[in-house]
């Protein structure tokens, strides 16, 4: 058996405005995806999972890629998540040269599902180096993360950031700009992530930035102005300048309110760890709904996301200095 | 007896930009301030008000400038409307050549105090107005906003905006840019008003715009987006275009977010309103607490207004097309 973790990440700053050849900051947080492997001796890949579980309902699952999980949450979860794994598996087989490679994989993760903070990138890089060392091979943390974003652009048809693996193979803040990905220094982050149990449609969020940033100029100053505050969040990471980047992020969140991809509940618990003393919070993600992360050294923010209504999910993680750990 | 009345006003774009040179656009709704004005004998002052009332409080008070009027609520609050009649009548005197004209002045009102909806401007104007005609000179808009700029001016330690009175005189939808006010034209604009009850306070809402706008580029380039948007308003303002505007108020909200001058229960009733159909809303105003404006044809927002927390008082109020009317 070997075993490997990988953290999940948040946006500090940049999302959205990235498609557009702005630079973009997300880190890796210390929570984490766990996958074992044991090789089998036949090509068949097995997918055991007792808790990809989400604060309210769990995935349990446990079948061939053939045949129908037996699960009581929906298919299209547990197809996505079945996909992942599959497609990690065929890269792993190529980049080791073993086709018939088969594996028993199991998944534990910390992570919440479908909440924008990175599990199913966390998934796939630990898959694919507990299964290549399974194999023998080693991979570079580069070519782990390359091989990572393989997999999601296999899975998500084309469509897939490199800054979600190549995070969660690296660990660290992570500075993203085109296909440019690079780790860069940071302070020790008290980040505090609230999650509203939803999750916003990435496409039309998407497409809506883009509708607007083509239909108004003043939009595609807003993107720029995004950018803008990346930069300066770089110089504020490197001085570990810790309330710089809470307004930078306050700021952050407040343009992209202004291109239409916060929501409800994001605002609300923005505006709950603000009044908590916060030094900063933004929405991180896609938008719409999902998750927010706020900077705060004192247990106030998680305190008050914990008993605001409409918050799901609410727990403190410290910035992840390490990405992919081996754990067995 | 003569009674004039005289609508408030919204910011429907451009508030805080507008101290930085670009445009912005108020518009009178229909909540007036009325004043009628008996001349004296004497040279004395007295003012009554039976209603400048706010949901949940009344003032009331008669009394002299000499002697503290009766009164149940806080002092200030009085002081400031005392000084507003006062100064008022002092442009009177001025405007007349009669330094020694005293009158009895009644004022009703039915926009909230305090509220950022200008019901001192309103005063200010219908009291003007009034008194003027009551010593048988009859002002000319221009002039009755002049004399009503000179009065805010005075009361307000130098920081006043000619906007308010403005567009208090003559109705309508204004554009303001720098000292130059002007009618534009608009069409008819379902506004549906949201008050959380409170107010923000101003000067620090401006200086921490001014902050920011000086620390970052980015926060400088926000201000002048906002300009944009306020340009493109003039056109669907122009076109009738009125989900246009909406869309424009909704990233116009996002941007002064992003200035940091909304507040946890401005983002909550611009949320309900966008969530009950709007087609858009924004503060209007300084921000921090106070109002949100939306447009709505329905009356889906007024009731999901009316039905949330935190939301003390919901009104819908047409544009205000007559300024200054004279009632008797």
């Amino acid at each position: 058996m070997t075993r490997s973790s990988a953290p999940g990440k948040v946006y500090l700053f940049g999302e959205h405005a990235v498609v557009y050849g702005e630079p973009a900051v997300p880190c890796a947080i210390e929570r984490r995806a766990r996958v074992g492997v044991e090789p089998r001796d036949d090509a068949t890949l097995r997918v055991h999972s007792d808790d990809l579980s989400l604060d309210g309902f769990t995935v349990e699952y446990a079948g061939s890629t053939d045949g129908k999980p037996d699960i009581d949450v929906a298919e299209s979860l547990v197809d996505a998540a079945m996909g992942y794994v599959d497609e990690a598996i065929a890269q792993v087989r190529e980049v080791t040269g073993e086709p018939d490679a088969g594996f028993e994989v199991t998944i534990e993760s910390d992570i919440p599902l479908g909440a924008g903070l990175g599990s199913s990138a966390a998934v796939v890089v630990a898959a694919i180096d507990a299964a290549t060392r399974a194999l023998g091979v080693e991979l570079s943390t580069a070519e782990l993360a390359e091989r990572a974003y393989q997999t999601e652009l296999a899975v998500q048809d084309g469509q897939a950031s490199r800054a979600d693996t190549f995070c969660s193979a690296t660990g660290g803040a992570v500075r993203v700009e085109g296909s440019d990905c690079r780790a860069i220094d940071a302070p020790d982050l008290p980040l505090v992530i609230g999650f509203d149990g939803g999750a916003g449609d990435t496409g039309a969020l998407v497409a809506g930035v883009r509708q607007l940033r083509d239909e108004y100029s003043f939009a595609a100053d807003t993107v720029a102005s995004i950018g803008d505050i990346v930069r300066q969040g770089e110089t504020a990471l490197a001085d570990g300048d810790v309330a710089e980047l809470g307004r930078l992020m306050d700021f952050n969140h407040g343009l992209l309110s202004a291109l239409g991809v916060s929501g409800r509940s994001l605002d609300s618990m923005v505006w709950a760890a603000r009044e908590a003393g916060a030094l900063g919070a933004k929405l991180t993600g896609a938008g719409g709904g999902g998750c927010i992360v706020a900077l705060d050294p004192t247990p106030e923010t998680e305190t008050a996301l914990r008993y605001l209504p409409g918050c799901e999910d609410v727990f403190p993680a410290e910035l992840a200095d390490e990405g992919v750990r081996q754990l067995e």
